[in-house]
């Protein structure tokens, strides 16, 4: 039998708030198309640590692993700057990256063109802009070990970081990229620093490989992450995939996401290797924005992104692509029709709140 | 005795040509102005490997350590795409750079108001645009060690980079960075991930404590590097100096050039200490772009980036101050003047060669 069980984690700042919008939804499609979801909710990021002292309780990790998939709203605020590197509100997050496996992260960087304008890139180089980053999750400087600060006397210390990447782990998140690939337009462009870094002459051998065993129809170019940086600002249109490593993928999705003007707006799916047995993919869907505490608990913040991450859930944890389609659709809709949340907001526009834009996405949906 | 001693390693690609022009502006200096300089030269990069099967010969590394200043073009090309990874020619350069202790490498990305257009940014964003990014260079993942690929059976390699910080390195490239914004707008703007990090806690914190015991009149922020890059693409202006560790400081500054829509046109300078009796700085000054093999000796590439680094040469190296500003308003007159090479070349302006421009600049010197 399906089973929907869907895991919240809202955590801090307005991650709360976005998912409220989400709620709706899900309640909605419970009660009209009988979509069958179970929810259940816990703590994470700082909201964790204020009740139990730990980015996310050992319970809460049980539920996120049981659960179908994950919607996670944002971590962290000043209020925590301060605490334990070990327990800041980020730990939890990356803690369900690793324990989940969610190895693959899917950020696409699309521009709605009602918002093209918002650009801080000429209109004319970001209409219709549709890239699929395809950032690697759970390995490279984020979880390599060492990773220490160690007191060498005389007032110094010394940061160790170590980036480790093993083949597999660039065969499996390069086969996902390839795949994608062809669904789309059938390009992908690796990027890497192979002129400085030991992992960068990995990467480049192992997606070279992988294309050519099983991908050769996929239009295969490499490039070196400093570049690629510079061609996503000149010229983003050129990509279709990029497939990078964890550390790169942070800086250049960012980077990509800012582009479309649509950045409060844009949704992420990390998604974990199929299960042997039931085909399943572990996965947890969040917005690429952050916790933006300054706007925090004012009703003003912009839902989209976390909606969007919604749709993603419904057509990559449970095949519903014609929900997540429709969902899609609900929000280029309300933004043709002006209604804007105060980020967005243009001239001739209708500006509303959190609520209200949630709701008009569902009355389109 | 003052001496003037330049050790120009023209390499590969478009180096030779853009190094052409400045062995120009040098001779007239010493003609008409009796700079008194004196110039050796050698091969680095592929056309090192060619001659010697090295990236630099040992003799050209001991002409580089006791020069005044190194002048460098560029290195690389699809020729040495295969070579093994000890000698591929950018060894040659990151060999310089840490044989010469050259810990601080400025990158100055400014936007030519004749340029404004050229940017893939809206122009109002861009124009005035004036940000020196200060990247540490002989340190973190570039040089860190273990750096290795290591065979573990089973079709299973391992590659290992190691990103490596100790605080006298954080200390020395922040002090740079607060006393160059002195001589600016006095901001500075830190950059580094403590959030995922351990060499970004050690980052933060150290810059933090020399903010407080030197340069407490300095204005200092803290930014995440994946914001950072964000905010560069949305804002740039906000910034004034920019300090950042080497590989966040190769993609940002590659962001950051490429957002003035003068690429083709930014210089950098990277300087060692002090020397503790002559008060001298180990130097080398080069383009910001690379060695474009595409357009080589055509006669066509872009010599302004190779001459400008030349005008940073007479500033950082031989306080010549008056010098620097006048080459660097050449410059700017002839691009007033609509005089273009094809990579900049735009409606209404007279495009011309490699050599017409580098005596264009010495016209208006
Ligand atoms: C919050 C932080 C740990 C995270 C990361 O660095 O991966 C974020 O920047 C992201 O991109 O999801
Ligand atoms: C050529 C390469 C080794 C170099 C670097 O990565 O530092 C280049 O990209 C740069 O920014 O100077």
């Amino acid at each position: 039998m399906t089973t929907r069980n869907l895991f919240l984690l809202p955590g801090d700042g307005i991650g709360p708030e976005a998912m409220a919008e989400v709620r709706k939804i899900i309640a909605y499609m419970n009660e009209e198309m009988a979509a069958g979801f179970t929810t259940d909710e816990g703590l994470v990021g700082g909201a964790a640590y204020d009740a139990h002292g730990a980015a996310i309780s050992e319970a809460d990790m049980v539920k996120a692993l049981s659960a179908d998939a994950v919607l996670f709203g944002a971590v962290g605020g000043p209020k925590w700057d301060d605490v334990a590197y070990e327990v800041r509100p980020e730990a939890g997050l990356l803690r369900l990256r690793k324990d989940l496996e969610l190895f693959a992260n899917l950020r696409p960087a699309i521009c709605y063109p009602a918002l093209a304008n918002a650009s801080s890139l000429k209109p004319e180089l970001v209409e219709g802009l549709d890239i699929l980053i395809v950032r690697e999750l759970t390995g490279g400087v984020y979880f390599g070990e060492p990773k220490t600060i160690t007191d060498l006397g005389n007032g110094q210390k010394r940061a160790i970081d170590t980036q480790v990447y093993d083949t597999y782990e660039i065969e499996r998140i390069s086969s996902v990229a390839f795949e994608l690939a062809r669904t789309r337009q059938n390009r992908v462009c690796s990027m890497e620093k192979r002129n400085v870094m030991k992992s960068g002459v990995l990467w480049n051998q192992v997606v070279t490989e992988t294309h050519k065993a099983k991908f050769a129809d996929v239009k295969l170019e490499h490039m070196l992450a400093d570049a690629g940086g510079m061609q996503l600002v000149r010229a983003p249109k050129q990509f279709d995939v990029i497939v990078t490593d964890n550390l790169f993928g942070d800086m250049l999705s960012d980077v990509a996401a800012m582009l479309t003007g649509s950045l409060g707006m844009l949704p992420s799916a990390s998604l974990g290797a199929p299960d042997a047995k039931t085909g399943k993919r572990k996965a947890l869907y969040e917005p690429v924005h952050g916790s933006a505490p300054d706007i925090a608990g004012q009703g003003i913040a912009n839902p989209i992104a976390m909606i969007a991450s919604f749709a993603m859930c419904l057509r990559y944890s449970f095949n519903m692509i014609a929900e997540a389609d429709r969902l899609e659709k609900a929000i280029a809709n309300v933004l043709d029709k002006g209604i804007r949340t105060g980020d967005i907001m243009a001239d001739g526009c209708r500006k509303v709140g959190t609520t209200e834009m949630g709701e008009a996405i569902l009355t389109e949906f």
